[in-house]
């Protein structure tokens, strides 16, 4: 049996989260928009087997970042958006993870608003969950945490003060941490400063799910110096703290964790 | 294009994220295992429409709490899966959201892999991002948070200490809370007493993504009055923060967030 699921109607802009890269991961919601539409305006997130779902008469459109170019601002792939819509066409805009976690989304979906476009949003699998299950790390467990908490890595660029990343440290409770490759040094050194153990376990997670997964155990203190070792590149999630100490024992046993390049080949091989 | 997924194998258990309630929030790896399974091994909290997708081949085994039933315990829950992997069955344990959220996933995981079997996690939408999502709440805004923490409402049962949650409203950060319908007076009054302003907006959605989604607009210090007089009903996510402030905006003058019934009939209308 299959879902009897809404449509992508014309002249209306459905934000969707196309996961953490795992064609897998999408959910029937998004696959089934990437079927419908008419235009698909992508970030440079996005993996390239997602891609090639797309429905083949649709036109794709990049919209992020690549080196040597210029990426679209903001108020451009707004602008983008709201011009397709109001050409009447189904249009999809394809975002890594979920949309509106760390994802701009929310301020998509305003300037969506503000012009009387219709909207809709679809959540995706969000990258930091995605990355901890692949590692074998549970988010949460009754002996380990009672909350979790997300953050960006971008802390030191946008004006967030250091004393928010030590009350991070002072809560006692897991962190995972997104696009904080950059930022990694400086962040470990305001955690560890605001109270959290220099051997409290961390677990990078780069490129999840995906073919060129590469996961580096570390710890806090090291963690900056062993991700320059092992020449982590962006996309990553960081995992900080104890429930990183449970990926040892997930990983012991099943194989299923193994992440050389054979093992993750068929991106689905990549679940914990 | 259709994704190559990998299969289900007989002796196996994947431990498969249900969503919110959608079944188009189902991911693609989740309906193929509900194709494949021999046995499903299912919550409480799985819709209706869900389990309506599972292979009618298939034996649906109910471990879930029920009125005026025992429910099983983890202990008898993680036995029950050995046993039927040792059989050779093709065994989903679906769970509510993502498995390894507030879900257990990570204790059953770790039985399976003590009795030597084969398991894989596959990441399911978490319901705390999925009812912000349809209630029009962003996760995270550059200009409001560069942080958001998911905790339960548990924290009363289950000797955390009142000390850790008044940390929770020192962060400063949104907080999205799981099962804390039952405990929201004690929660919030700690918050509150924590630093949280008595008026911090808070969004309570009951239901997200099914027919009988609710949401109850509120403020911290009237929250579980309010909460009793609309006569919440778990399960429910509770949003707390500036983020919820943004949700009359993204609700004005798309429709998409009328949760009358009619309009959330179709399960998949419900997204923002």
């Amino acid at each position: 049996m299959t879902p009897v699921l809404s449509e992508l109607e014309p002249g209306t802009v459905w934000l969707v989260g196309a996961g953490p890269g795992d064609p897998g991961l999408l959910t029937l919601h998004a696959y089934q928009a990437l079927q419908q539409a008419e235009v698909v305006v992508y970030d440079a997130l996005i993996a390239q087997p997602i891609l090639d779902l797309v429905n083949p008469a649709a036109v794709l459109e990049f919209a992020g970042k690549r080196a040597g170019n210029h990426a679209c601002t903001q108020a451009e792939i707004a602008e983008r958006l709201i011009a397709l819509a109001q050409q009447g066409k189904r249009v999809v805009r394809l975002k890594g993870g979920d949309p509106f976690v760390f994802g701009r989304g929310g301020e998509e979906a305003l300037a969506l608003v503000a012009a009387g476009i219709s909207f809709r949003v679809v959540p995706g699998i969000t990258s930091g969950l995605a990355a901890l299950a692949a590692a074998g790390i549970p988010a949460t467990t009754r002996a380990t945490n009672s909350a979790i908490t997300f953050a960006t890595g971008h802390f030191a660029d946008n004006g967030i003060h250091d004393e928010k990343l030590r009350g991070l440290a002072k809560s006692g409770h897991p962190l995972v941490l997104y696009m904080a490759v950059k930022s990694l040094g400086a962040v470990a050194n305001v955690l560890i400063e605001g109270g959290l153990a220099p051997d409290t376990p961390v677990a990078i997670i780069s490129n999840a799910t995906t073919a060129r997964q590469k996961i580096v155990d570390t710890r806090l203190d090291s963690a900056h110096s062993d991700a320059i070792a092992a020449n982590v590149q962006a996309p990553a999630i960081i995992a900080i703290g104890d429930i990183v100490r449970l990926r040892p024992m997930l990983a012991e046993g099943i194989g299923l964790l193994d992440t050389n390049e054979d093992s993750v080949a068929n991106p689905a091989l990549v679940q914990a």
